[in-house]
């Protein structure tokens, strides 16, 4: 374990060394350097952002934020709690979620601080990316079982640009942690972390252009480098599901942090799951059904799509249509089809489900039932709001979610997969972002947010909660490396007795 | 991680120290005794058996038995790998299983040898254990979707005992370790690894009785403590959905070993993953239909129901019942009912689905195109086969299989529970045994088998493979420790250059 031995001299020094710039980095060295530490992120691609910048910038806030309100909503922390606990369990981590949601106003005034826009408007039908500016959409809130389970309130909190905002949050982000002092050296991957004889943390190994060398960190190293879906040795040692399919990332999720950690004892959890984005344009499924390869639903169809993905991956083994009528179809405006058509096409429900290969007759039975209830207003199979119920009318089309989507300003590449994958699973924190070592206690000097650690989730997933936890416990874990070894300021942790 | 530095002198001695007597255990220490080693078998229990004595005592052996054979059936080694990487799947270990399936032959031979009786007569219907002491089983490979997949033939090799043969099984193989020379301490908890200067694997710490002493192991420590179903906190880490059932085990799989070796730098795999008996009678799903919280069927129903209780409790959350008529109970012969009545009764499949709490309607209309097809002997949804084919005729019973189930000489305390839950994953091994650390280097002097490693599994599991891959990894595991150091009789590993 040489390369965890401190070097006879270390070839640079800072006080709160951040590794990894995207979301949960910059709010890191953000709160860090406003705390008073002296700070250096280092990141290995040649610019800030890292995933968190290619995403569509949802963050989950809600317990009464001003844009709720403005749109007409109550909402509190505990229904906050109550919503995320059954939608990112089982497994979720409890205190985690009693700490973001109490925060979440709190959270939500400190990105309107650091310049994030928030447009008073709310989105009103389940999609991944709204067309739109407006500043709220739901995200599952107000579909089954959820509503039966807390009180509705849509909670997606949306920077105002046009399509996906990552890449705006990430520069404003970036540019509050640099205001605050925060240094930053670009193409620079750290290869692993420097312990002193008692075990703790205080620096770290480094390569530039070929250059290796040392950083010490005299108060803490905060990991802040992303999740593994980049590795796919690592997918398949702990989420084979996810190895084959479109990587959601910026090509920097190789799990190096959580790597790093490991070597030096840390404790991971929950590394088998994922987000999974499966290629159906919410709007065409709210209006039709969704099916498996034996015909049958499986799944609410108006919810959060990354639910349906997520059952679709992991339950039906991505054999999913989506079933529609022509007026489903051309009630989503062309902009908001992102170039989907039908991939079978059937004057009746026999013969499309022949086409896809199911069993005979069994679309037309799932579709007779469907419409039977749906005249009626009503789907005691799966709840979906009436809102979206209407007897489908062949002639009917479907559409292979195999086939694959490519969102507006997204790669060509990215058509041709039926699902799009990241992992949720990560270092053992504390919601302060100590990270534990595989006997429950605090490697003292070692910190982690965003998708290096496992955050809010257990096997669920939200859109928002990875800008979410990554910027809330990326501020916490900074302002916690940044107080150690200082007698006042925070509450006691475990390694402080050793200041 | 003082416990890891070696003390001035150790209290024992021994060449291939093995920790716990399971069936991998007995299995490694037989290998390592019989090529010459001094061997010593440490047992925290206050005797050998393990998990293993309270198993059933199938083995999972194929590519063409003397049993296979006297009962008719052709095998051979890929079509039992094609089968198992299907069932196991995915994310088998395929060199692994390559190298199972080849030596299969053999190791039937080996457990011959050993004394462990086999008959030559098959047992032809889906259950959990035959009432018989037929020598062998199927375990899904005549079920759909296999079927296409390889060529049938069962697999499921069982001890000539009374119901449960894993006792009779864990006898034969711990005298034949004795008979080898291996010797043991029971009462005994391995506590920590000792390490070397260069990380290499050279002893214990163990505790007997509140005396904490340490070991010397000369060539090699071979971890054989099985998983870790019984550690709550490793369960919500790494495996939630298994928290909450009944525990296989015999109270000892708390995961120790995958722990003290994850504690000097060793990976893991799969740790999300594991087996799920649920509470049906196999007799009773094969002659009836099994169905979700919405009514639909969802699996094949005469397949092993092991598969079957992973869909009910990964895919579909415990919500499952299974529903079949008067002559389907009574074709079953009561002794093989375990006890099982159903949990509800009805006059027609409407009224059994209000009863059951199911959308109105769908349970009717599952059974009505179930009868459909059934009068035709076909079952063009989930293809069980014609055998099991016979429309269901009112009176209907339901029974929920959270209900529970209490399998034959089992205890009390087995009823009233759903699932019957034992982990998969473990310790990283390459088939030899080598415990490989997080950069995939094997770790001197560190084997692993049995639950502590991941062995052939994927996400799926077949009953025998874990006695299976316990008893023929156990093999190599503890050859490979008693060749260390030696210049001839194995092929090369990794750590053979340190000799």
């Amino acid at each position: 374990m040489s390369e965890h031995h401190a070097p006879d001299r270390f070839d640079l020094e800072t006080e709160v060394l951040v590794v990894g710039y995207g979301c949960a980095g910059a709010a890191a060295a953000f709160e860090a350097a406003t705390a008073g530490a002296e700070v250096l992120v280092l990141e290995k691609a040649g610019g800030a952002g890292g995933s968190s910048a290619l995403s569509g910038g949802e963050i989950y806030l809600g317990g009464g934020t001003p844009i709720q309100r403005a749109c007409g909503f109550e909402d509190d922390p505990e229904q906050m709690a109550a919503f995320l606990r059954a939608a990112l369990g089982p497994g979720s981590d409890e205190a985690k979620l009693q700490r973001y949601c109490a925060d979440s106003v709190d959270h939500f005034h400190w990105l309107r601080a650091r310049g994030v826009p928030f447009q008073p408007t709310l989105w009103d039908a389940p999609t991944w990316v709204p067309p739109t500016d407006d500043g709220l959409m739901w995200l599952g809130e107000n579909s089954w079982p959820f509503t039966g389970l807390a009180t509705p309130a849509p909670r997606g909190h949306r920077p105002a640009a046009a399509d996906f905002g990552g890449r705006m949050l990430m520069e404003l982000l970036v540019a509050a942690a640099e205001s605050a002092g925060a240094a930053a050296q670009f193409d620079t991957s750290v290869t692993s972390l420097v312990l002193a004889e008692d075990g703790s943390v205080i620096g770290v190994r480094a390569r530039r252009y070929g250059t290796e060398f040392a950083i010490r960190a005299r108060r803490g190293v905060v990991l802040t480098t992303g999740g593994f879906v980049d590795n796919d040795a690592m997918l398949a040692a702990h989420a084979p599901r996810l190895l084959g399919h479109t990587k959601v990332s910026g090509g920097g999720d190789d799990g190096s942090g959580i790597r790093m950690a490991q070597a030096i004892g840390a404790a991971v959890r929950h590394m088998a799951t994922g987000q999974v984005g499966i290629s159906l344009i919410p709007g065409f499924a709210a209006r039709g059904m969704v099916v498996n390869g034996r015909g049958q639903r499986f799944v609410t169809e108006d919810t959060y799509p990354g639910r349906i993905g997520q059952a679709a991956l992991f339950r039906q083994d991505l054999e999913v249509w989506v079933i529609l009528d022509e007026q489903g179809y051309e009630e989503v405006p062309e902009p908001q089809r992102w170039g989907v058509r039908p991939t079978h096409v059937a004057e009746t429900a026999e013969e499309l489900g022949d086409l896809l290969g199911l069993p005979p007759g069994s679309l037309a039975a799932t579709l007779a039932r469907y419409n039977e209830f749906a005249s009626a207003g009503t789907d005691p199979d799966f709840h979906k709001a009436a809102r979206w119920l209407r007897p489908l009318t062949p002639p009917l089309a479907a559409i292979d979610i195999r086939a694959g989507v490519r969102p507006p300003g997204q790669a060509a590449a990215r058509r041709g997969t039926g699902a799009s994958v990241f992992t949720l699973g990560g270092l053992h924190t504390t919601p302060d972002g100590e990270v534990l070592d595989l006997g429950g206690d605090p490697i003292p000097g070692l910190y982690a947010a965003g998708r290096a650690a496992s955050g809010l989730h257990g096997e669920g997933y939200i859109s928002g909660t990875s800008l979410g936890d990554g910027t809330y416990f990326g501020r916490l874990a900074g302002t916690r490396a940044a107080h150690r070894f200082r007698s006042s300021g925070l509450p006691a942790t475990a390694d402080d007795d050793s200041a």
